[in-house]
């Protein structure tokens, strides 16, 4: 059975509650549970975590080779910093899919640089907790099991 | 009834020939097809262009104010360089989904700029023909026509 | 008798409706009427064109050769971006007066670069709909029509 | 009664005999003797002063405050340098006109770089002499005294 | 039987009136015929066109596809700033032979920046309309017609 | 009667052996022989040097000054690095036409930059040994032996 | 009651022996002891920790939403490099003050550029363990407990 | 008996009218005063001067040599932009702390480079009137006069 | 007796399985193994320990203090971004050996930065496993254990 | 008979007490006394000025317009940032040499720029007092009064 | 029987005398001997050169052609600078390992820019004459002479 | 017997004849003798040498070590390039004044850039021949041979 690892990452866990004008409602538990029927909905099994962590980010990403078939991140601000993440996505060699709550493209300069997305399959930025859905169906679609043909 | 224009930039009218080991093999008929349908299913209108030319989509976005309520566009090379469009954007004031078959982020340096996304409300890039109809998907939802739960 | 073309550059149709916070409410076709009337005055015919393709404007500044006098134009957007509408300009060998509605140099950074103005005689910014007929008094003032001196 | 204070940089003393091919030979004295005329058909009281030192220019527009409406400055060199005039002028919170004799995006690179625009209403750029009557009918329209259309 | 497509871009129409110390006396029509005369020799046929548009250079590109064997280009100011006519050019996959009149280098800075030459087999520049002649010769040599021994 | 001479830059004597799959295999004597046959052609004489050294290089231009009518250059690396060959070139007012076999623009980045094609009349890149035969053409052409009509 | 939480980044555990030419001989706690002392003094509540992990340092900046009501912190390096850390604090909004022990201005150019600082009410740098105690008293001020007249 | 001058750059003496919104409403007298009372209980003598002009500060600090112990300064906008004044504090060789009442990092990109900061003690940003009372202290701290433990 | 702590960075853990075509199929417990070996015939202690989080790493780096002669370190990603690590090397006034599997001047621009290789002894890079063993036999020599002439 | 003004730039009156490490222990004074003989001795007049205002110093070099025949001028740190300086240069168009006492490419980074040396004749730097004796050696030699042939 | 040779950049010719404090009191004939003595044990022949010049530097790996099997250079200050000595490397396609007596990323910014690096197989920075003999080490290592694994 | 060497760099043999415009009508041999007169005078004795080659000048300046009491040099063009001349000067340990016929700042960009300035002793730039006889007297100066107060 394809499995997929969900991996939130610093900050995330304070969703819903985190400068709402900026990051929204939605908390990260809601987001997790939509994500889980989706999943179950796909035929697939999907486990989620999040960390504040960039090394425990990296380990995460280490475990799932072998036991996971893709990654959806949403790597908070590692997005912009980190190189030992992006590592780790080439080391494992598992598809990953990038998503933020926000266009980062709209806030600080320092937001605009993408260091992680190098080595991912695609971004999916803006959309708020809908950038995890629709990254999710972009994953999924990427593995084979959803056709990119819908209606 | 909800209306929705499909803009397809420079050089997308010969997808599915051109470069196929970076574009895939899709046509960009085919992807209209699928984006009708898509369209067709969720209850909304759905028109689609295509130019080489950055003037005449300037004028297209300028034309879609009063008539749509959305755009999805894949801006092509001018992703890169435009500011017309983005003032097109910003000028109409309708809600943007930007759209890119490939990850810009692994391609030559000066595809890492984006012009034109500050004026989105998101973006998809690098699922191939699926970033459109994920984008679709993610334009449909911000006018609360779907829910961003799936499953 | 001296002639003078006008030239408007992308998204300035939209003028009086498009975010008018910004721009403000007065109408392009208001513009030209007070274009007319102040050259009216001075005894000079004046042409009006908009357009929001690039290629377009470079012919119509081309056109303008052994026909007109002078050229008041506001790039829009071009004005940060081409460099074929500032080659146009050496080409004729025509006196520019560059006009902007807005202050670019209270917006973002990007609209700090001026690629055409220098290829103008001058520039007239931020002022809204009296950039343009500062503008005009500036050109007939180059062309010897005007003097400098009021009051 | 309305009241405008106009303000020379550094090097403008010298205006009609300092490199005329540059900035022409017309002096400051033939320059204020014009603004004053034109203030006087506006019914705008107007007074002028000169100054090479960027703390009295400074001092001179902190003394505005209170006193005048609002104020045209041609800040020469400071206009690429000067922080403090730039706050100056956010915090009497008076309204500016910048002017300049000449084209500063034909010269030096160091000379397109305008800090003090951003605190400004708008400039007037290039046009001799004529930048500071444009400059002060724009500022007059700014003021409400002079509608933007002319003829 | 081998056919080529020359395409002049922007203000090259003006060519032999626009700034004759900078690119010479000679037109466009006698730069064609020269080039026809050419092509004739080499029995190979050769259309032109010009074009002030961006979006038409890039749709005359296109149509070269399965009608033509190479591109003889004159950019002009597009060289500096067109990702999509780079890209029309990758597209394609026809070979492009970069012809400017003038040695960019010796000019403004921003002509330095060669955006499309990546995309080319070579450049020639600065020859005035020998740049033509000789790109001509070594497009034919690109495509085997013409053999790089000389004399 | 007319001379002119060819400069080889550093490690163009290992053509034809040095990275094939990048230089091709045709030798730097192939290329003189080819380039002495187009001289005589046209009744000129010709001398060629190699050097791999900058000081070399420099001395061998200013030997050309009174000797020769024009230097066609290959300066390999050194075009990316030296400001004593570009001086060298300037102090004796020779004409030079650049030449490499390479494009560079396809290159790493810090090929891109030209430091001597600022002194060149012109330059001729990318199509192999032919970069060098068009080369002379070129300069035959500036030294007004050749007309730059063919065919 | 008030509550303050002192955050110590990374290398501040080594405070009195790490480079005592640079860092001093002050261990780190004392300046605890002299925190608590001075918080007492003012009848707030004070802790402190020390990590030498970014993620250590965002968990703890969260925990402190709802039990503390302000935040000073050392960053130590991480105020160079931590995205992730300046967005905890905007998350959180909390008001942080930010200390140095050094003046980084005095130091290598890469501890100039302050990530953090733009999330901060303000920073104290260079005075060594007096950074503390004085940004303490600065975050009381800000906080309303102390006020800023001394004396 | 310990003497210390207080520097107020440009545009300080409108404190409390400028910008309240930005700078409080407090006044540069009211802050004198405070100054005054907390040297008075220190038992240290104090004087003030304000200058908009970059020489007279230049100078003052200049005439602190022999007479005084210390500066406290709030440079304004030469905080930006005066390597004179920077010189002058390594030239008298006095310790030198520097205040901002605003957070200079929350503002625009140009006023996060700090000139002079390289040639002070420290520097304390951000707390309003605030700053320069702490500021006072971490003199009076580097001076010797007080400890840096309080409480 | 000496001692020497190894440390491995992140992603360092998954050696011989990660991106062979690389990194190698040697593993890290296969280094590990060569390295004891290699101290034990030295007569040197030596201790290994490998961690993806850059705080554990500065954590491990502090204890290594008073225990440890040395360190060997390769911190992959972090050698890139890592200003603690750096810091912390510096703390402990250890000397450092920095060794890369990789040659990072043929790898992407942002890892030809090493932000930690200026408070290193010096650095070994891209002889794969070798580059660790050369690593420790300089570090052997810097402590004076080996002297650098071999044969 | 033929004048020279001297001015002295920002702190230099401090000069011979002023960081005497890297100004040395000569006065300004003595300084002025050995360009006076020097002067004597070349049968010219000279005058000198020291002002810590940048105003000033533009005033005084206008004022040397039609009285003074050329200029000797250590602009200090004025040499990095002012524009108006050289501005003013220009306009009196009078010659210039620039002198230094310290070699500032061995300074701090911001010191290697020169913002007044394009608008010098020529710049004698890094020779402590005698800058200014070979800078007005230099000088007299371009005013024609000595030859630069000396022995 | 496998052939290296080593080579010495400019200055090298002085090591021992040449400022000690930074590159120590061997001599190279000192470190020629221990590398032949090295070599020998390894069953290895081994040629030295020193050359100032980047031409001769050139030619002798060129020469090393089909003569050698890999080389161990010391570029000295052309590791900073030489395009031609980067191109000689993969023009031979010879192995070579790079070597610096310092580590220069704790000297001047100018010096961490690395030309030649990217066509090594790696680099030995730091160790003084250890780095040779290292990197020697790393050579023989790489051609499979010698195992990575010690002890 | 003090012993001054003068080296003279690239292109310099052509002094006189190259672009005399810039470089003025004085030959090399005639400012040789000038400085040979110079030093005869001042009881010293000089030596001079020209060079096109960077190696031959690092090899001149490694002999003047322990012959020579310091370097009077043009290094044209490589003052902008040449890290081996500027490491061969420190090596040598000799003052070195460097001069230039031109005043580079007037120049291009590029020339602007002094990478050798940073060793030597100051730098004359900008008077022609006289550049030359200066920076002797400034050398001997240095040496303590002559006084700096003249007249």
């Amino acid at each position: 059975m394809t499995r997929i690892v969900v991996i939130h990452g610093p900050n995330l866990n304070l969703l819903g509650t985190r400068e709402p004008e900026i990051y929204g409602t939605t908390t990260l538990a809601e987001i997790d549970d939509a994500l889980q029927a989706q999943a179950a909905a796909a035929g697939v099994e999907l486990e989620t975590m999040q960390s504040n962590s960039e090394g425990e980010i990296v380990t995460r990403i280490q475990e799932a080779r072998g036991r996971c078939d893709g990654i959806l991140m949403n790597p908070g601000a590692y997005a912009h910093t980190s190189v030992a993440i992006r590592d780790a996505i080439d080391a494992v060699a598992l598809p990953l899919v990038e998503v933020h709550l926000t266009n980062v493209h709209r806030r600080e300069e320092f937001r605009h640089k993408l260091v992680i997305a190098g080595a991912s399959v695609g971004q999916v930025l803006g959309f708020g907790p809908a950038s995890y859905t629709l990254g999710l169906d972009a994953l999924l679609g990427h593995l084979g099991i959803k056709t990119w043909r819908k209606g």
